[in-house]
């Protein structure tokens, strides 16, 4: 940023740079793609007067000013003053009046106007050049007194919240002028605002311009150019306030974009009955039905739109939902009909649909603002295909204006955004979704209710393997303690289930089967409510809705699929999720995690009973067990991607991850067993780690356990054989974890292929398979040249390779991560979004050492990063082969991996 | 090696290579600086044929073809054959006799030769060429029948054990040969071997051929060649014998080097008593004096003095030790003459203290190896700088003489390498040195007891800040769990006191005040012994002696820093340590862990008070009563180091090993803090982290917890302002740690810049102090060039750099780092030596990334390995400024620098 400026002064010290653009009377000196410069406001009201469409007249501030402004320490260069004053004569001369004069005074707004709208979180003034003397003019002009006293009495209130910032800031403070407002009220003995005379209004001003000298000890500024200064400042101050800079942080907007500022003639609506303002959305922008659709008010300025202090009325037929309404089109039809052919312009000069503003002053409509419209997923849908097929764009460009991040909401169970929320605690968003039901503390409960056809959700300290069953049968499950990967997180992501996780917010007693937060207990059986896109625990049941899948989903799925060049794959564990991500267009699995198939049922005996063991025989007898189980799991699997590539990944955690860590589980397995507690706790004590992150896992086990890779092996190449004998074509990709030096690697291929071709040969049969590594650790990333001479193909575990590139355990970070995120230290949590600076730094490193070893290396990612969209677009411009991505993100990053393609060719 | 070897092959395909290379007769096809090519022994049997030393002629067979040997899965390339045979007649044309002649038979012997000498570990057979027949002319020629029997006999046992594989390879094996040999003395009525008679001996080579016969299913081969072929093989063969794998793997000896093998005509020392056999050095390699030191055999072969069945007796008077030793100088005075002309004239060539191995066959003497003796660090200095003083060699030379990692032995105390050692268990060689003292179990009884004045070990199953008291105290630490990072490591090292850790074998009982360790038990008062170089555990007390630094070891030194460029600093944390630093010539502080003034008495209660408080304003109570403790010990430290740089890193580890984990400690620590145990217990499970290493510590404590950071600036620069007004010269270097992005280091930089200027001006004095940060998080590394902007300096915590990059926890990785090390999976523990290729690159990347944003930048490393020579070696090829290590390797580090300029000159 600093270089920049510095580059921007030289210039200014060489000729005066224009940092005031003008628009309106039929032409602007900006355009509307000038967004960087003008904002979004300036540029499109440019825009609009440059099409020939009415705009009250005013010029912008650029936002570079603002960037000015802060680096001189909130000064202006000299210029600014000059070029204000001449876009100041040109707005008189457009409307026809003159600023500050006392027969025919030109009023103005002043708004803000980033380049990404900021609803609500910056200042604006209204009504600016009013003061004793203009006053009357404006009553003179308008033959309003009325009008005019109010618009008087509005301003000073507004330039003393806003820029004397009397505004309370916390909710006990006092709003002088509210409390002057209700004293005045009282004295004239009316209850509404509305209802005040012309002397009412008048002694409201003077009261307001009381209480600014007893507050701030200055006189109000008569002078309209003070008046204007002064807004232009406050402004300016109010992109660094500090509501902005949080609403920047969590919407990742840069702090040195800085904000314009609009100062724009006023035009009323709050006239008379031949006056209104509105806003409209040129389609409806929740199911992208092709119908304008909006709301006005009559006789109001635009603001009280917004505030919602009266309630509007519908601007048409087809925004109105009951016979009572009355419509601007049957109240005031000549402007309704300009408005009509004003939107339609805008729709198709800009080819999006349109957020419009409106003001209507004495029968003549002015537009006060234009953008694109905000929408939700299942409207971008619907907009883009019809726009398509109108001619209005191209598929290209249809596929771009999807947020495939939005596409989560049509793929999951969402409460219907109507329904009234009781947020008592917030976790961590761990697996998304809405989730309703009963709380249960117990596995066993909750799949004895859910036989009972009750919705359950799991409440659980942590999970753990024996809670399985309970998981499934729950609608959710809320844990207190553990983060995005524990085994919670991860199990529930893997059955697409809705998951709160580290809510450490709540207080559970299993004894008492409740828990508590703050002074509110949940008992078994009350109704609480998850959002898992949230973290957001509810109490109560919150009404939840599915939604469908249009047929215009699936044609933007296939455009998407038609421009990109990056595959999509899939995480999954089990048939049932391999299906789910096909039917959403998975193109094979990328990651498919062997351990979770130890969990289930009678394997976590067998996989103990190895642990157990303490010689290789022992622990031979125990894997020729899970050998058969492990070989079914894979028939399924192959089965439901038959023809597909499947990446399968050996055994990864440390063995701890395996046995039970509470007493009473312990003397279970002990009698299972049929050894001592003492034995137990033991063998549990030896295999305790202190970081077990970088402990003994992944292809540690393998080499030290050479065993456990054996049965592993034979179990994937007995099924592949199996299956190919019976036609089904298989193609196994043997994956290798936690490669951290080539020899390791070479260690666990040497095993491999030992394995499957003794397996094939014994089948009589032939199967290709692969053997390749995740690439997760630092030093394989610098090391891939090497790694490539062993590996047929990577697959970047960027959650593992982001917690150890970083130094970050994603279980703990929660104690700073978030005030990391929010101080602005770091842009996003590196868990959901790549940080490409660094974790990509090494994939890209990676990628070219590889590649330059093994020149069709196959690339892919199987972190949660894959679905992540600016990840994925990051993927596809590293020149990855694939992203895998949990089943439900698959049609994200399918579209994600299109417009990666589009975006790039822009 | 794979490439290697098949460019070797390729060009044995175009012209027959050379694989065997003769040497006697006053000439050879090699030299001695062929030693890669001939191996250690055959390159110096060629040149002391060049330099006209009498030697028996032979051959040498190349360590490349035991390379092929392997890669032809141990077969032999056909040109081999008859270049053997070839050497075969030059070595009968120089000695005149022929090999397999039953009148005048040549005998050899067949023996290994690596580039690097592996005593013991691989196979020799001697007399070859022996059979029915020429044995009989071994015995006309030599006039003594039972001379050429007893070689027979000896040949065909050594025949049977080394190439039939009839050795046994455990001790509860029987050795056929040995069991004979007993029958056969038995049957003669003898005791000895020396007694039998002609016949017995025949008898023996009858019965031994015999068990061959019974054992193997096969006969002794007559045929000299078949003979000659068998001995090579088993040659190459016991390259990969198991004994020889772990010994490489211990001795960090590339596995592909191969072995040569040596074929070299017989001579005997054992022909009567005008022959003899000995071995020799050319100066006392214990001490180093100048005087040739050797011992000898009369009437023996050369293994009887290596083997040890008979005495040997000194082969001069300065060898001598009482006045009963015959001397080879006295009984057989003109071989000796001839003796001291040879090493005189070997020392000479070689420029090098040699260790010579001879036999004189009836008066005549022969050479049989010379090469570089081996050597104490003490006799190393004093040989280097008595080379020096002889001109024999220049400064240069002596620098590189002396092994840098040897030089520990001189700087901590030592067992007495005469004394008995019961080793009873191994645990890390936590910190070095020895330590002997009776065992106790609290650290209260090591205090009382020590100031008992007694010698005491403190036994633990771990330690923590409590007995830091007890720890001081002791002569040594034992600790049952924890790694080389675990507080007692860091702190014993702190305070250069020995230091096993991770002893897992030992089982310990507090209540009983013992430990076991299998059926031994060992308790309180009990003597037992620590190897802190080696972590041995021994039973009993084992002498110590405390090595003098000599005026050689300060002459050497002094080369060694004329010569080397890097720096040379320390890590200490007391003035104590710092002292003692400087005194071994440390140019400053590298690493002054805080934290470790944090356990000390009074302070872990105010650190602890400090972590309980809830608020901003008790934390900032607690640390105000940090502040004055923490100036105190920087303004010890300043003053130890005046006028050299002390880069302080601020606080580091997690806040929760600050606090007890113990029940009754936390009990106590909630009565001294006037809290429930509950509110203890709850804030350290809310401090509980799964993967701590990569949790909340480092800067991200600074970070949440500003006023820590402020508090530590300001005690740094408190104490640099006092010190600065009393004319003290103080450079503080404060230290960030943990940074892995830039505007972490900006937030910290912020305040310490604003703390030391608020300092400063209130003290009214200047301080010039430098604000920089640990590289220890790869993506640190990976994106220096921004963290340069800030940073004034770099230091690279390769401990934690190595961990993450690796994904390695050094506590953790015992499980399975020591069995990658034996299967050669890396090469040495990362932790000891720096792992180049991988961490390495990250050290390479991140110093020329931060110099191309900052010419100037200042960079070191302060990790552990900047004390290990090889790694500082790889510091000064990347260009670091310094190296920094524990107070006690200094000198190690110097010598290492030095050796790192002159090697990478040669």
């Amino acid at each position: 940023m600093a270089k920049k400026v510095k580059k921007a002064e030289k210039k200014t010290a060489g000729k005066a740079k224009k940092y005031v653009y003008n628009f309106g009377g039929g032409k602007a000196d900006g355009k509307s793609d000038m967004k960087n410069l003008l904002g979004g406001k300036g540029a499109n009201l440019a825009e609009m007067s440059n099409i020939g469409i009415p705009v009250p007249a005013g010029f912008t501030i650029t936002t570079e000013m603002c960037t000015v402004y802060y680096k001189m320490n909130r000064n202006y260069p000299k210029e600014l003053n000059a070029q204000i004053k001449t876009s100041m004569t040109h707005i008189e001369k457009v409307m026809g009046a003159k600023f500050g004069d006392e027969d025919n005074p030109l009023l103005v707004s002043v708004r803000s106007g980033a380049r990404i709208s900021m609803p609500g979180m910056m200042d604006t003034v209204l009504n600016l050049g009013l003061n004793d003397k203009t006053v009357l003019g404006l009553a003179a002009q308008s033959g309003n007194d009325r009008f005019a006293w109010d618009a008087y009495r509005r301003f000073v209130q507004m330039y003393g919240d806003v820029v004397l910032d009397l505004k309370p800031r916390t909710k006990t403070d006092i709003d002088p002028f509210e409390e002057i407002m209700d004293e005045v009220k009282k004295e004239a003995g009316v209850k509404s605002d509305v209802e005040l005379e012309v002397d009412d209004l008048k002694e409201l001003v003077k009261r307001f311009k009381a209480a600014i000298k007893e507050r701030k000890g200055i006189d109000f500024p008569e002078d309209p150019w003070k008046q204007l200064w002064g807004a232009i400042e406050a402004v300016f101050g109010s992109w660094n306030a500090d509501r902005a800079i949080k609403y920047r942080n969590i919407n990742k907007i840069p702090h040195d974009w800085g904000t314009a500022v609009n100062v724009q003639s006023m035009v009323y609506g709050n006239m008379g009955d031949d006056s209104g303002t509105g806003v409209a959305f040129t389609r409806n922008p929740a199911t992208g039905e092709r119908k304008f659709y909006g709301e006005y008010l009559i006789n109001a300025q635009g603001e009280d739109v917004v505030a919602g202090i009266r309630t509007p009325q519908p601007i048409n037929t087809s925004t109105k939902s009951s016979k009572e309404q009355k419509t601007l089109e049957e109240i005031m039809p000549k402007p309704y009909k300009t408005l009509e052919a004003i939107y339609k312009k805008l729709e198709k000069h800009y080819t999006d649909m349109q957020d419009i503003e409106f003001t209507i002053q004495k029968g003549k409509l002015w537009m006060l603002q234009t953008r694109t419209g905000k929408r939700t997923a299942a409207a971008a849908i619907k907009i883009a295909c019809d726009m398509v097929n109108e001619k209005l764009i191209d598929e290209k460009t249809a596929v771009l204006r999807i947020g495939a991040d939005q596409l989560d909401q049509l793929l999951h169970p969402m409460f219907d955004p109507k329904a009234e929320k009781e947020v008592i605690a917030k976790g961590l968003p761990a697996s998304p979704g809405a989730a309703t039901g009963q709380a249960v503390f117990h596995a066993d409960d909750a799949e004895s209710l859910a036989a009972e056809g009750k919705k359950v959700i799991l409440v659980r300290i942590e999970t753990s393997p024996e809670d399985i069953g309970g998981m499934h049968a729950a609608q959710g499950i809320l844990t207190a303690k553990g983060g995005m990967t524990s085994h919670a997180a991860v199990v529930a992501r893997g059955m697409g289930k809705c998951c709160v996780a580290g809510c450490g917010a709540i207080d559970i007693s299993y004894k008492d089967k409740q828990f508590k937060v703050g002074k509110t207990a949940v008992k078994e059986g009350d109704w609480i409510s998850l959002d898992g896109s949230s973290g957001e625990v509810m109490k109560g049941l919150v009404p939840t809705i599915k939604p469908e899948l249009s047929g215009n989903f699936g044609t933007v799925m296939k455009w998407a699929d038609k421009y990109r060049t990056l595959g999509v794959r899939t995480n999954a564990d089990t048939p049932k999720d391999s299906q789910v991500a096909r039917d959403f267009g998975a193109e094979g699995i990328g990651l498919c995690r062997t351990e979770h198939m130890f969990f289930e049922g009678d394997r976590i005996k067998a996989v103990r009973e190895m642990i157990l063991a303490d010689n290789l025989e022992g622990r031979r007898k125990a894997l020729a067990k899970l050998l058969p189980m492990q070989k079914g799991d894979f028939i399924g699997i192959f089965k439901a991607m038959k023809g597909l590539p499947v990446t399968i990944r050996l055994l990864d955690p440390p063995l701890h991850e395996f046995v039970p860590h509470e007493e009473a589980q312990q003397q279970e397995m002990a009698d299972e067993m049929g050894v001592s507690l003492e034995k137990i706790k033991q063998k549990i004590n030896s295999l305790h780690e202190f970081n077990p992150m970088l402990g003994h896992r992944g292809c540690r086990l393998g080499i030290i356990y050479p065993e456990i890779t054996e049965m592993q092996a034979r179990a994937i190449m007995e099924a592949a054989c199996e299956l190919k004998k019976q036609g089904v074509d298989v193609k196994p990709e043997i994956m290798v974890p936690l490669v951290g030096e080539v020899k390791e690697l070479q260690n666990q291929t040497d095993i491999i292929r030992r394995v499957a071709e003794e397996t094939i040969k014994k089948a009589k049969t032939k199967v290709k398979y692969m053997v390749g590594t995740m690439i997760e650790i630092p030093r394989a990333a610098l090391t891939a040249d090497k790694i490539a001479e062993v590996a047929e193909f990577f697959s970047f575990g960027t959650n593992d390779l982001t917690q150890m590139t970083m130094g970050l355990s994603r279980d703990d970070s929660g104690k700073f991560l978030p005030a990391y995120v929010d101080m602005g230290i770091l842009k996003a949590d590196p868990f959901q979004v790549l940080d490409q600076t660094g974790v990509g730094q090494l994939v890209e490193i990676a990628t070219k050492k590889g590649r330059q070893t093994r020149k069709d290396l196959k690339v892919g990612i199987c972190g949660e990063h894959g679905g992540e969209p600016s990840s994925v677009e990051f993927c596809h411009r590293v020149g990855l082969n694939y992203v895998s991505c949990s089943p439900y993100r698959v049609p994200i990053a399918r579209l994600a991996a299109a417009q990666a393609v589009l975006k790039s060719k822009k």
